[in-house]
């Protein structure tokens, strides 16, 4: 029945990066990933718009092209609308940089080394209302919309960078059908106390504007649903993890995001993958390959996964020689400084660790600081283990593409804190993050798992992740929004 | 009918330090604050034994001219027993500096830099290990205590040294009535991760151990129960606020601990305090008096402080040369090399504060790094703004001591993080310890207060304070901890 109802996407980055091409015309690419593939193949199934900031020189083009910063993408190409929309520069800056990512990614991540920073001011104030601006613009774009609809739309909101455009959409479109998903962890209720309090109010309410609330992991929606405690006028259930508010219900769900697998794996077999593929394997040798594919990224613990393999090396001496770490670190957030320190401490320790250890014919961690996505597809295929070891992390996808590719039944480290330990966590070697000694363990255990062993969570994880399709994580939220509307429709 | 049953109470550091006078006597000095006078007093009513670990040269002293390190403390200083437990210098420094300062009062107060520490290893678990073995020691210890009593006493067990004392004791004692209480804040359930996977769940299932556990303020008792959804066997019922686990149920409660207000006001009207508190009045002169008192700890947030106290100056150009800013600040873990940089980023904070604003005859801030009690009393009675920011705290007891003694209706500016703002909240000026620019606000409104509303806020600090004298704190852990033993008791 509500097959053909619209669906209004809303994302601080489009699904569509658009290029100009040697002639002028703007080319689309795709962006890439689970969470693209199944929200456009939703939109391409009922059709729909996708709201988006205009971020690229080519995202902008389409604004210059267009008066409202609309374009059709293409029957071929899913057969949906992309609208840009034009944000002052700065006022960017600071949502994006400010608050977005200088707050939220912080609070959401426990990344504050909380004696020293943050130290909110004046600036916080005016950060936040440009993200305040921002969330609005996104609201009002998506309201606009859903006002030339026929029908009443189903409206998906992602992400961090858009906590309170439900609210603000709930105040001009009151019968809505609204989710928001978080693709981040969410802070504990203590912790997001670091957060100034009309702040942290703000986000909650912002937030339970929406019909629903989607999470990655069911720590995360607990999280959310505790904080909620502490919002004047909200009734918290946690037993039927729901929020009543202004009179209506907020539900808060678990949708756990995959990869999209076919393509994925189609692209791990084509021929230019699996040139760099045996390249990779001559550079590779007889040593076993220890692999971490990242964003340099401060959530991601890069630094102690160089600190536990140093400990397995110094404490399995026969294995110097015989093991190589490969790191791919995609470059992230450069221009803020904690980001650059950061990098530089990993790489410091990289390659203090290769001085302590390495020899004439083997350098102990090559680490390989580019976003080639095309390389660490085809490492995928050799590792024989893959280190996954964030911090804190939403969900974590790596920890899925490489079990799907891999060929050597390679073993899977993850990170307890990750939410895609939740999934996949009964094939993996579970490990803390801050437990230098228990990385180590784990390294050894890897490798020596017997090969049996190995079959079998290899065989485990792909798949728990072919079981769980993108198309899945999009149909069972819109499934639950479907009834919340039925049953608003019905009184 | 449970009056005379006696207690037997255990916590790291004893109510009585000895110490030995000109002619060799050991010569008992009592502890201060709320905690000892409560303890001590229902000590006093019931007869039994604390039991502690021997600390300084007197407390060693006393175990040397007893063999099993008991000492009898006289009745005209409560009549009661105190033993001392001789523990290996090399292992209480694991037991108490490695494992309860380092990792439990880091983990509980949100202190560490995460992306960088802690990095936790082979070290680990050697400090664990005597953590352990400490406890066992109290355990064993109390227990012993325990089977020479006619009657089951009932044990009270103190703060995050013991966390595993009630599982200990439980296993040596089945039916003993066993309260722990917690004087720090708990840790929500996903920082708590921080720690090793197996020293969270010992420390959980340590603490599930006794019958009640007790917490200063219902954020942490709901950060405990929490976390134990995450502990193996155990039914966390978060609406009646209890576990049951093994077939036992353990309450989680809300006791918030107080002030000796009597004893504090005799001493805040002694003829010593009044000569220092003229002194101080001198000193202070026409100026308004900005008051902090505080052990020099990560989590008192002193450098924020100045940090606020500086953007007051700067948007309040009229105040300048009128308002002094006093902070003591009690020297605290100098051995440990973060307390140490801390001490001195703030101490450098204050110069700069005072370089860039100070003249000819004003210092803006300043700092007495000295552990006077006196003094801070003496200047209690003349604060007209109190600041007590710190980043998180477990209660926080000189939000309640300043009120008491304070002669001037002065203002409680207040951290919401510490559980003393659950208590004394509607009160004071509350704070967000991370945001400079709400804390600048509160000192300029706290200044400018009328005296009016001054008196008001006053009078309610102290009524509330007055209202929940430290007697009533163990009183109610007692009728509940008699409840247990008559359910128990009644099969």
């Amino acid at each position: 029945m509500t097959d053909r109802v619209p669906l209004l996407i809303a994302s601080n980055r489009g699904p569509i990066a658009f290029a100009e091409d040697d002639r002028g015309e703007l080319v689309p690419h795709r962006g890439s990933g689970g969470l693209v593939t199944a929200l456009t193949g939703a939109l391409s199934a009922v059709g729909g718009t996708w709201i988006a900031a205009a971020l690229t020189d080519g995202d902008r083009a389409v604004l210059e092209r267009s008066a409202d910063g609309v374009t059709d993408i293409p029957e071929e190409r899913g057969g949906y609308r992309v609208r840009y929309l034009d944000i002052a520069p700065e006022t960017f800056a600071n949502y994006y940089n400010g608050v977005s990512n200088g707050m939220l990614w912080f609070v959401h991540h426990y990344l504050w080394d909380t004696v020293r920073s943050p130290a909110f001011g004046g600036a916080t104030e005016t950060l936040w209302q440009d993200y305040v601006a921002v969330n609005r613009r996104f609201a009002e774009a998506l309201a606009q919309e859903g006002r030339r609809r026929r029908r009443t739309p189903r409206y998906l909101v992602q992400d961090y960078h858009l906590s309170l455009v439900p609210r603000f959409l709930r105040e001009l479109q009151p019968d809505a059908p609204i989710a928001h998903f978080s693709h981040t962890p969410f802070a504990g209720s203590t912790y997001l106390r670091v957060l100034p309090d009309r702040i942290r109010i703000a986000l909650l309410r912002g937030m339970l504007g929406a019909d629903i609330l989607g999470f990655h992991s069911e720590a995360w929606a607990q999280n959310f649903l505790v904080s909620c405690r502490y919002v004047a006028g909200a009734r918290v259930d946690l037993a039927r993890s729901r929020v009543v508010i202004d009179g209506r219900e907020v539900l808060v769900r678990v949708y756990p995001i995959s990869v999209d697998a076919e393509a994925m794996r189609a692209k791990a077999a084509s021929p230019e993958i699996r040139v760099r593929r045996e390249r990779l394997e001559r550079w590779r040798g007889d040593a076993k390959l220890l692999l971490r594919v990242d964003r340099f990224e401060l959530t991601k613990n890069v630094r102690r996964g160089f600190q536990a393999y140093e400990e397995f090396l110094r404490t399995s001496p026969s294995w110097r020689g015989r093991v190589k770490f490969l790191a791919f670190l995609a470059p992230s957030r450069e221009a803020v400084p904690e980001y650059r320190a950061y990098a530089k401490e990993c790489l410091e320790e990289a390659e203090r660790v290769n001085r302590a250890f390495g020899r004439k014919n083997w350098t102990p961690i090559e680490t390989r600081v580019k976003d080639d996505f095309e390389a660490a597809l085809a490492a995928y295929g050799l590792y024989d283990v893959l280190m996954v070891n964030p911090i804190f992390d939403g969900m974590n996808l790596v920890a899925m593409e490489g079990p799907l590719v891999n060929r050597r039944h390679g073993v899977l480290i993850l990170s307890r804190n990750a939410g895609a330990h939740s999934r996949l966590g009964r094939y993996a070697l579970g490990i803390n993050p801050f437990d230098i000694g228990e990385m180590a363990d784990a390294i050894a255990t890897a490798i020596h798992m017997p090969e049996d062993e190995r079959a079998r969570r290899a065989r485990g994880l792909s798949r728990l992740v072919l079981a769980n399709p993108p198309a899945r994580w999009i149909n069972r939220q819109l499934e639950d929004l479907d009834r919340v509307a039925e049953r608003r429709a019905a009184g």
